[in-house]
């Protein structure tokens, strides 16, 4: 956590001697003061990875200059896939929610202490029940009923905001509907879910029942990029929390909250960081 | 967790044979069927712990006759510290706070949704960075400003709030003040704080700095009953984060807050279920 | 963990109105004194589980009328399935090994040193690797080849073999083979099995490589009883480590012996303490 | 874990604008394919951290001409404390016991599969419980009794004994003496200790009882390097595990071993593969 500007770099290539040496070069002989920096290399794919976070005043120039630069001098040539985010531009988060209030509250106390230092241009829900809590935050709440009939239209209605709103990310605090795959796809890899239970195990509707009904010792959470088979996008985090035999399902539920909205939290957090790359169906995640 | 009503019994005794035999035998006349039963005997002090469930509605009699019996008939031929309480009689907890968000929202969250099935007469803070979250939630806020000049009058304040709202518990929510002696003793085993360290280690101010300056590579929680020695009180519940070299003391805060409200959540429930049995300065808790 | 040679009754039976005060009773009419006790009621199925240890010396007459006594006063009146173990009689446990060090190593360390205060008549293979490691220690080693000819004859062997030495409880401590379904129904709930994945994930072969292909953040391992379903016996004990993307399922199998072989240790230990209660496919453990 | 051979650069330098691109620049120059890599910026000192693993058949020039080219190129121009290591070269471990067997077992069973991939000169004891298992393992066992009267002598022949077997690390695997200031000074950041809790909580003797008797909720294990101030040293590695009111401190004993033999074979193996960097009385460690 760096209190000054600083802008990320969050790329990846085909693995190769000197990668490092190249994008490394480049950033000192600009000025640049690398903070902090992680590498990772997959020894199956070939694939190189890569986070590194740089003063934005110890550059010699400004931020569309030095994108071009890199892209010319060492993206293009190294066949990347890139990007640099400038920490002093907040992402704007849009939050979906039900009825279920742990995951919201849980956001909006990071949100009102600035621990996530994001803009959330509004909270939609199918239902009002948070409509009060939102609004007090000041922050605009739109329902956007879901019934059988109306899913196609629904969910074009929430991309139409979505994009309206100018989203960057789109969590998913709990919020117990199916998106349409046309959704999915359309913000692939910027729709975040939390999800009850430790995948792969438990994919699908109640999983503290499944759970209970299995007698497992442990019971879980996964943070997980939404893709259009349900429960079964890249992991970005888990976390597990012990119960035993006097736990009901109801237990479960409760105990299930608390490692929900961290493990949400922490996931969140890592994408709105760059620090999630998404290879394949799996995660780097530059903790 | 049950739906029905019941009572609640905890209590201890000098330990000897047929203990449970005589209570439960008690019990069983009266017709009480058992919901949830733990025991427990301190080899070193000789002295047997224990708490019962019983389903209301299966007793023959009402509670003030349950008690006035078990009294007699139990009770005092084994010398007991016992009680009896009633799930349908919520209690009032008191929540103090200053500027710190964390453990707020997470109680008020819990507290919105009747997972914490408590009422919350007032939440009194030394600042008023949380009025109008606290009343928008429709609970009265009071401030009481505490001052090098003011701390006895303050804390006989908050003492006679306290005692005029019926409080049951009062709960130190990341309140950064240290309480008179007199308070403490006034409510001995009535309030429950969370510090921010692993106790015994890093008792008092900023922990999360001495244990940068010790580099641990987990920095804990601990929610624990309220002395006059500061940090000292009997422990309730802990728990633990892992950190690495990476994290300044401001890293140490963000992720601190994730296992203070969990933990203090968790003490707090087990007090207020009646699962803590304070023995000297430790804790017999049934989970 | 008590020093005294103690008794310890585990039971089951319907649930009603003054289970615990018979039993209790009972105990204490013949100046029983209770070390430790643990009662469960399920509440879907109306059954009630109990767990009693007994001081030996404290009881008017020894086991055999004990026994005989509790039989017919206390567990046929309430149809209860039952047992009293004598802590003064060791567990004879029957270990079965491939070629993986970890368990072996772990399980005759605690051995050695009494932490598992048990007799191992021996140690069946299907390799000799550890032939001379375990004959050093003073204990049998018995080598089944397993060949795909001669499964029938090979479990035939081995539960011959078990019954010869009087095992009572046959430990599979990363046995690489799948026993013969004959083998599962002769010796059901004493055969225990250490499975390398946090079921239900990852059943059968290879699971650290699927885990590695899932993508996920936290590997485990499973303590359960086998029956002739393949890893879908009632589960013991679990738990689970943090991983990340660099790790190879080669560091995912390192990482995973280490609880590979506490999970087995601490299911292990519940089992020959009669902690756990088995219930349909799951389990009741009175930790 | 690679399987290929490589050699592992740990160094630090003060902070300044182009350290990695220097230093990989170097590697890249002679053809050194990065394997893994690590970073990190003290903010508070201005020291700069790393570890790079390089595949030793990628370069084009051996060992001895590689580090007397980085010193004269890259370490010396940036004030570098560096060293290169190979993987190639086993590291000789000489372990230190009394009486306990948990650690001993644990990282015998390591050696012997090769997970820890070192050689192990000889076990030291100051009784013979183990001899007869050690030497089964083909391992020298040298018992060098310690009494009141002969500690100067003793510690003396200890370090003769390292010296002349070439130790590269001393591993005290619950060795219940303290070593003399002398020897601690003399094989200063390569001795390696395994405390039985959660330091700086519970230094010195019987820490499990000082637990106990403080009533906390969790018990730890601290693998740390050995300074002539008792448990103080830099802290490689630490975990936790749960107890409850009704562990006594002999329950503690037992939990205690599987967290102390796990940390233990943590810490030695980041400590053997360099990823352990000193700083001040803490520890960068790179995982």
């Amino acid at each position: 956590m760096h209190r000054d500007r600083f802008y990320t770099l969050s790329a990846s290539c085909p693995d190769q001697v000197g990668i490092i040496a190249k994008v490394s070069a480049f950033i000192a002989q600009h000025g640049g003061w690398i903070l902090e920096s992680s590498f990772h290399a997959d020894d199956v794919t070939g694939r190189y990875f890569m986070r590194i976070e740089i003063k934005a005043d110890s550059l010699l120039f400004l931020l569309a200059e030095f994108r071009s630069r890199f892209k010319a001098e060492v993206a293009e040539p190294l066949s990347m896939d890139w990007q640099i985010s400038d920490s002093a531009v907040k992402k704007r988060v849009v939050v979906l929610v039900s009825k279920q209030e742990h995951c919201l509250y849980d956001l909006l106390a990071r949100w009102q202490s600035k621990e996530l230092d994001i803009e959330i241009p509004c909270v939609i829900s199918n239902h009002d029940t948070f409509k009060g809590f939102v609004e007090w935050h000041g922050i605009p709440f739109i329902q956007v009923p879901v019934t059988k009939d109306n899913k196609a239209a629904a969910y074009a209605e929430i991309q139409r905001i979505f994009e309206d709103v100018r989203g960057d990310t789109m969590v998913l605090a709990r919020y117990m509907q199916i998106l349409s795959p046309e959704l999915c796809d359309a913000l692939a890899g910027r729709i975040i879910n939390i999800h009850h239970s430790f995948l792969p195990s438990f994919a699908g509707a109640k999983p503290y029942h499944q759970a209970h009904e299995r007698g497992v010792k442990l019971i879980g959470a996964t943070c997980h990029y939404v893709t259009s088979e349900l429960d079964a996008g890249p992991i970005i985090e888990q976390d597990v929390i012990r119960i035993d035999h006097s736990d009901a399902p109801e237990d479960m539920v409760r105990y299930g909250k608390d490692i929900e909205k961290t493990v949400l939290a922490r996931g969140l957090r890592y994408h709105l960081e760059d620090r999630v790359l998404v290879h394949g169906n799996k995660t780097i995640v530059f903790r």
